[in-house]
């Protein structure tokens, strides 16, 4: 069952709705070179009436023994299937508990063989009572084992037959159809409360993209692929249309499995042929880009900002950040353009530009500073000022190997420094993965007093400008549920932005401009507000917004950090929201003289509160929390170790909601 | 770094104190097959002086650049060392505060760089400030790496200098001199407050297995191996002695990390030769017993103890406890002995003995007295008696396909069943690793009334006995600290039993017995108290008790689960107390007619507070999560999902620390 996790080949599984004989069926299956087998637990036509004789006092097993498969088997190649007849949500009595006791039976029994997967099918929108026993069965007893809920894509008048049979169901393209079979799912998941463990695998058939896409928000575990939907090659083999291909692909993405049902159309070739198939589409699947790549095994990982400002980030970081490589050279354009504009060519040997690097890290501006000199054939003198004491053992590297006296490496928080001369150029690299929420604006405001006059000196970038987008993902929504902390307030963790590779998502309309801010300034107030209204298609859930920027370093000179992103950008940031439908949404960006933080409130179709409000009694606490990182920590005898973790408690709650003003 | 998980190759590091090229010794190293390198950050002969001129301003890089290496190869390959010559507890204040500030400073370097490990050397009883900075930097920032503490196992004169010339320590067996190095350990992990990035590194020699024993409690994460404790064989290869030889096996099995430290004495060999040789024991280390290789993956894993009454068991559970060879095999012979008493030769075709298996479970009982009766030739009449509904499944079968009429399945909770006639022999096997922790007297008792008389009737087993054992384990002490739940007492855990492979753990004496049950007995009151008096040999800490059982099950034919067990028995219990030094600890089993329940107090020492009191206002709640678990809470209309969840956190709650009634 752990494709997921082994990677490259797909897991992919039989479904039958008969196994006169588990072992045997279980090794046949397995040669044909499946994974798993799912099959039903009790015999298809083996109905139980508790209540009524003589079913009721029924002598003997009421299924076969788990001694026919050893445990291992039992817990790693079976998905139980439920009895297609059980009807949990039946209007009628008697059949509702008879249903109810059968579902309970099949849940421990499926339980009691420790299987990994238990399937069960959604037949109408009515599941409410399924829900509840389902969700009691989870939260008693300590089994493990998961359960897919298995959705059609499309709805269709004979949909329990065509289930129980797994006949495929004629493609449609009727939008409300979809959407009913995807209400069923999101009115059963939400019943049941976005229980981890439940997923869903969709099928029987494949339908258009733009039903995919309003899944593909969705935990898809599984997708039912029926014989009858392939097509035959000219070599008389089963192959896939290519509408279809292009969902595997998105499927393959998820890490999906596959489960194979109905009988072989290409009686001469062997079932096998079938998988080879779907192996043949996974090897030839498009190609990562250099993002993919990069973004793999951190997909829909939610991470805290970071804080240079507060935090010393690790070399590590840097070298992911320095790999970009289109950032710096369109740096080095940036600085090359800016230097042919200030320095006239009779100039070139006599005009020695003051170029300042601010956050200078490892050094990647430094250098493109240089090369951009080279390039314009103009003089250049470099101040590099870097605040954290580790990346300045870099520097100094660096200049003592290759860069020689040209640049003066400062190692000193931007914020104390007193420059000695004044700047032509400042650069940097302040921008968080939201523009502005790593205090860019701030600093820069605060840099422009090293320039002669503001408006001659130019700061590299000069402009930049973050973008909003509603967007729906109910795996995300569930992992930042999942981040619960101890002695913290359940819904902290809606109130706190989070960055991460978007992967399980859906977005539900065009990203939207936000806030803009320019360099130099005469406007020397940072604050903002925003008013956005999204027109979101198709019905689904919000559950939050993803966050972008776009900056331009030097006139034409831009970068794009944009929703389909270039290799190596910062990832989206997230905003977790309780809401529905179309949405106005709020934001506002604070400053109280001492932090700077986000305020956000979706306003239509309905209220949520203000998300983020800022008390300011914790003020002393955040100073305090800043000092925890000044390299003095260590003098500070009265601290005792107990104190130090508390304090740890208080930076990562703060570090959650807002920034530490650095002006 | 991650040999533990590797599995079978032994994961080694080369230890140098200069490296003039970083890359280069790098490749070189693991040319030689070593996994990881172990070097100081900063040079040797650099001392700071962050106070005092010239050092105070001196210009330039304070070490090499993080460039010279990727960053991957700073994250798995390379283990940074403390530069010697700092002191962070020197009475010179100068040299203290220097010393804070380099830590400080080389602390921080290590988690910029990402290493995996840092090594600091112990060289003294106090190291107060040295934890403090420690626990400081850990409790700050968001670094991950880990801390090997070097003790060394002899403390010596010259100790610094054996330490930073890794020079061997001549083996002595003054244990006065032992005792001193552990408690240096031992003090410092405590200041530490048991933090689990920090684990110890011993060496440089390896000492007698006396010393080793004391340190098995400990979380030995690395040993040095110096050059110089290698013998020459005959070849002019490099060898151990058999004492070293056993020290070292003992270490694999805790899979520990070996770091080669000093130069080759073997200079006609290559330096592979030392690795080789140790990749030669650990190839050829003593076998596992069926029982280590069952208990693989599970060694000092925390579990509550199963409670059959409560719980339905899992398939799987009852596979891996019939797998037991020797258990129903004893059964066997205690069933065969019994029918030859009961039955003379002259009534063994008219005497058919009524046999009742309580607790019949998949039916491994059942077999063994069937088998019993071929072997003796006697007949038998025998009731299976299982709650478990999915196990009846089981043993329907068995009936159906093998047992045929002989034995009469009972689907029924053996507190409920009214049997149809009166047994000669009953047959169960309801003890817990703690002997009568899953209640067996109780159920015992009350089978009772099945005998026609109680003299008359056979009880197997009919007697058991419990014994504990004072233990030390600083491992499993932190596993149950790092238990704390959410709206829990953080001492709960510390109330409540577990069963677990004991691994990384010292046994401070030896078992001594602690209840005593038989059966038929006249005697219906099961509460017990008991005293027991252990003398600890050597100063250490105790962190629990290790619980085990012994049963006769007839006569001369019995079953033990002592301190090394045999395969497939249940783990042992502990109790987690926090005491040090020689113990009186005395138990109860009380039982309010409700619930039984185990209490406990070390006295001396000093005393402790008696664990785990029973509060009487919970009885209530008891009751209702017992009967979550019958099979017809799915017609509990009123139950919402939530309330069902509340259900299961208090059910766990009462699982820790009562267990409930059945009789």
């Amino acid at each position: 069952m752990a494709s997921a996790s082994t990677g490259s080949r797909v897991s992919c599984g039989r479904d039958l709705n008969c196994v006169p004989e588990i072992a045997d069926t279980l090794s046949a299956v397995a040669k044909l070179g499946f994974d798993f087998l799912c099959m039903p637990l009790f015999h298809p036509r083996f109905r139980r009436e508790y209540e009524l004789e003589p079913a009721k006092s029924r002598p003997g097993a009421q299924t076969r023994s788990d001694l026919l498969l050893c445990g291992r088997d039992w817990n790693t190649l079976i998905v139980g299937k439920l009895s297609p007849w059980i009807d949990a949500d039946s209007e009628i009595e008697t059949e509702r508990r008879n249903s109810e006791a059968a579902l309970a039976q099949e849940l421990n029994f499926s339980a009691y063989l420790g299987l990994p997967v238990f399937m069960i099918p959604l037949k109408g929108l009515s599941n409410a009572n399924l829900a509840r026993v389902l969700l009691n069965h989870i939260h008693t007893g300590h089994h493990t084992s998961n359960f897919w809920i298995r959705v059609p894509l499309m709805a269709s008048e004979d949909m329990r037959e065509d289930l129980t049979e797994n006949e495929p169901i004629s493609c449609t393209d009727d939008t409300s159809v979809d959407e009913k079979t995807w209400s069923w799912w999101n009115s059963f998941r939400t019943l049941c409360d976005y229980n981890k463990r439940i997923s869903v695998d969709i099928g029987p058939d494949m339908p258009s993209d733009t039903v995919i896409d309003k899944w593909l928000g969705e935990p898809i575990k599984a997708a039912i692929l029926p014989t009858s939907i392939f097509l035959t090659n000219k070599k008389g083999f089963p192959v896939l249309s290519k509408a279809h291909q292009r969902i595997i692909f998105r499927l393959f993405k998820l890490e999906a499995q596959f489960i194979f049902t109905g009988t072989s159309r290409h009686t001469d070739k062997d079932f096998r042929s079938y998988l080879q198939y779907l192996e043949y589409l996974n090897q030839n699947r498009p190609a990562p880009n250099a993002y993919e790549l990069f973004a793999k095994g951190y997909e829909d990982y939610l991470q805290s900002p970071l804080q240079p400002l507060m935090d010393n980030l690790e070399s590590q970081t840097y070298e992911v950040f320095e790999k970009d490589p289109i950032k710096y050279s369109q740096y080095q354009q940036a600085v090359y353009k800016c230097l042919l504009d200030r320095v006239p060519e009779e100039q070139k040997d006599t005009n020695v530009q003051v170029l300042m690097v601010l956050g200078a890290g490892r050094g990647p501006l430094v250098n493109a500073s240089l090369r951009a000199a080279r390039q314009a054939d103009r003089r250049l003198r470099v101040y590099a000022v870097e605040k954290n004491p580790n990346a300045v053992v870099t520097l100094e590297n660096w200049r003592f190997e290759e860069w020689g006296d040209q640049v003066t490496v400062v190692s000193c928080d931007m914020r104390e420094w007193a420059a000695p001369e004044k700047a032509d150029i400042i650069v940097s690299e302040l921008l968080g993965s939201f523009g502005d929420n790593e205090l860019s604006p701030e600093c820069l405001d605060g840099a422009q007093g090293h320039f002669s006059t503001p408006n001659d000196g130019v700061s590299i970038p000069c402009s930049y400008t973050s973008y909003l987008a509603p967007l729906s993902s109910s795996k995300l929504y569930n992992e930042v549920r999942g981040c619960r902390e101890r002695d913290k307030d359940p819904e902290s963790h809606f109130e706190t932005p989070y960055v991460v590779r978007l992967h399980n998502f859906h977005q539900l309309a065009d990203p939207k401009p936000c806030f803009t801010f320019t360099h130099p300034s005469t406007d020397m107030n940072n604050n903002r507000y925003q008013c956005l209204r999204f027109t979101v298609g198709c019905n689904s859930v919000l559950h939050g917004f993803a966050g972008y920027f776009e900056t331009t370093l030097y006139k034409d000179v831009t970068l794009s950090k944009s929703a389909d992103p270039d290799p190596f950008v910062l990832w989206p940031i997230l905003f977790f929201i309780h809401q529905d439908d179309d949405v106005t949404v709020r934001f506002w960006r604070c400053n109280n003289g001492k932090k700077v933080w986000y305020e956000w409130a979706v306003t239509e179709p309905s209220c949520s509160a203000i998300h983020n409000p800022l008390l300011l009694d914790v003020w002393r606490d955040t100073l305090a929390t800043v000092n925890h990182f000044t390299s003095n920590t260590f003098t500070d005898e009265g601290k005792t170790a107990k104190s130090g973790c508390t304090d740890l408690k208080k930076k990562k709650h703060f570090k959650d909601w807002c920034y530490t003003l650095c002006v």
